[in-house]
């Protein structure tokens, strides 16, 4: 499967990532000069960006100015050698290039071209600039997340990008699976505020079922108790008891078993009313002892619980490296480089430990030109 | 294209949910009894699940006792009916019931199996129990979310079970492409906490880069001023200058021209610096007229902005109405429930605003054993 990557940035180059882990080859068209903004974002390894090089392990790259007339005719032989055409420029900017979806349709049947973009392809919105912090406010997400009667509060990575991407992903397998069966490709195209709606998921359910606006909670579950994280002497640990036994487990485990015969503690209902008094009854007691003992012994009690991790602590921990979730990148000239591993494990494929490294700009072009050239794609 | 579901709650179903929008025929298989877990989950409207009702929209219910002879052998013809088969039991629990993936892989050969689970199949955490609290505390993303030095902050959604769901349909659609090819099917295995991992993304190059652990920054962009929201006369205004004009701009609009001349704005670089006085000015003119009023001038001016929605503004969004991103579901005897669309937007299908209701349990057991005996899967 080849893909013909437009994208720049983070939500597309997710995706052609998750493409790429997949086995997909991947062919970065890049603005000459320059290439993708991301080339020059910190913080830089041997003068070149990490952010760079994670989101874009694996590629090729091929530098074009789909401007000039003899880059267009290369990219031009390259959209009928590929599978999928892939850009999160603003609506209107391929077709200003000459690409737009009524030629791509007509001059590459077969093509599946995805284009995501901040608002999608229609609507009042289209055409305004969007970032990560644009759609998670407008998304709904930043509403329900954070302290009650907090400050704004911002999920702390790029989900905004990140979800598009995933959803991008999805489609473009959905896509093929079309074509497979009819031969035919089509536009896919996905908004980063859409992707926000979608996993707000059953949040507008509950809001028409109930007109309660949902409120950020902090970390607690709203209807579950002890559902959150809990101080301890030197950190938090999160106790998640989902339900009765569990509850009286835990009363067991932290060596006070009048919890589970106090009335105000009876039941989850009579503990979700009193969620602030069992609270401070739970940290009295794990205040004394620091994270590890509190793990352990819940861990012993069969009681599901975590430490907050930072993330430092995700790259140490014992499961993360059983699962191959952290790869390496062996760059030439800059050595190996950490970053996140793929999470589709798949019994047809092997799942490396280290992976091909990201492009320099138009590193590719002479193997990509002569490929084409072989193949009659260009003449 | 054939979906066996097994799965329950959250994870599992947003994966199948997906399936189904796109176009399968999803095949929910439950506990005789009590069925899906979820059924049972606040708020109702009309006596059923909002919650469960979201997320198990035009999906199918067959209800099935994999521990009785006479079921198990129903649900092995839908096995040989079907393409893919989704779960999300805790690893083993499947193998415990007949139906491992040793035995799969033989008597199915194309099936592709899809196992959805808290830590996944394999290393020390194997078979604990997880929720989605658990694996946001564990995966990393807990640590970048909240305020600085503010009490602990989870994702106000359930990012670890719906990122998990994603990761599956993505894998799904790689399968079935590489089964298109091969004939084969194969086995995938998708943990929450692997997912988590993967969504920190260039955080973890950035950590290896640097070696500085990355810290919860509120609502602020790390290396961008002014990117946050801002405080207004009745919420607040999300205002994101990603480059130098954008501050010159937003410095007419907010009637301050000074602040573009002020030494300690200069660039970009110096405005991060400054980042916290650089709010203070920002919010003394911001405070003084509401949101709407600032969106307006922003908008005009061409600075990418948002205001910080709820999930009832959400909904009554242009925007998101343009784009189809809450649908109905038309329940026989309930009437109507909005829930979110489908954020993939395909030129090869329609986007009806309308979706199946989700079925009652065991639903269409008759229509399904009907099928498989005209079809000669089951005698």
């Amino acid at each position: 499967m080849v893909v013909i990557d437009l994208t720049r940035v983070l939500a597309g180059p997710f995706c052609t990532m998750i493409l790429a882990d997949l086995g997909a080859r991947v062919i970065k068209v890049e603005t000459p000069g320059a290439g993708d903004d991301s080339r020059g974002f910190p913080p830089t390894v041997g003068g070149r960006s990490a952010y760079f090089m994670s989101l874009n392990r694996g590629k090729e790259s091929i530098a074009l100015d789909l401007r000039a007339a003899g880059d267009s005719h290369l990219f031009e032989a390259l959209l009928g050698a590929g599978d999928v055409l892939v850009e999160n420029f603003r609506p209107g900017v391929l077709e200003r290039l000459g690409f737009g979806w009524g030629r791509l349709r007509t001059d590459f049947p077969r093509l599946i071209y995805l284009a995501a973009s901040g608002f999608g392809h229609s609507g009042p919105y289209a055409e305004r600039p969007a970032y990560d912090m644009v759609v998670q406010g407008m998304g709904g997400i930043m509403s329900v997340t954070g302290q009650p009667d907090g400050p704004p509060t911002r999920v702390g990575t790029s989900i905004g990008d990140l979800t598009a991407g995933l959803y991008a992903a999805v489609a473009i397998g959905a896509a093929l699976h079309h074509r497979n069966a009819t031969g035919g490709g089509m536009m896919i195209d996905v908004a980063m505020l859409d992707c926000q709606v979608a996993i707000l998921e059953n949040a507008i359910a509950r809001y028409c079922a109930t007109g309660e606006v949902p409120q950020p909670l902090g970390a607690r579950h709203p209807s579950i108790a002890p559902f959150a994280p809990f101080a301890t002497a030197d950190g938090h640990v999160i106790i998640a008891c989902g339900n009765q036994a569990l509850f009286e487990r835990l009363a067991v485990t932290l060596d006070r078993p009048q919890l589970a015969t106090d009335a105000r503690y009876a039941d989850n209902a009579a503990r979700s009313r009193h969620a602030a008094e069992l609270a401070r009854d739970i940290e009295a007691i794990t205040r004394t002892r620091p994270t590890p003992h509190w793990l352990a012994a819940l861990h012993a009690a069969g009681i599901p619980c975590s430490p907050i991790n930072n993330v430092a602590q995700v790259l140490a921990d014992p499961q993360v490296a059983a699962r191959n979730m952290v790869v390496g990148i062996d760059d030439p000239g800059l050595g190996w480089l950490k970053v996140a591993g793929n999470p589709i494990k798949m019994s047809a494929f092997a799942d490396p430990a280290r992976r091909g490294p990201a492009p320099a700009l138009d590193e590719q072009r002479a193997l990509i030109i002569a490929e084409l050239r072989e193949t009659g794609a260009l003449e």
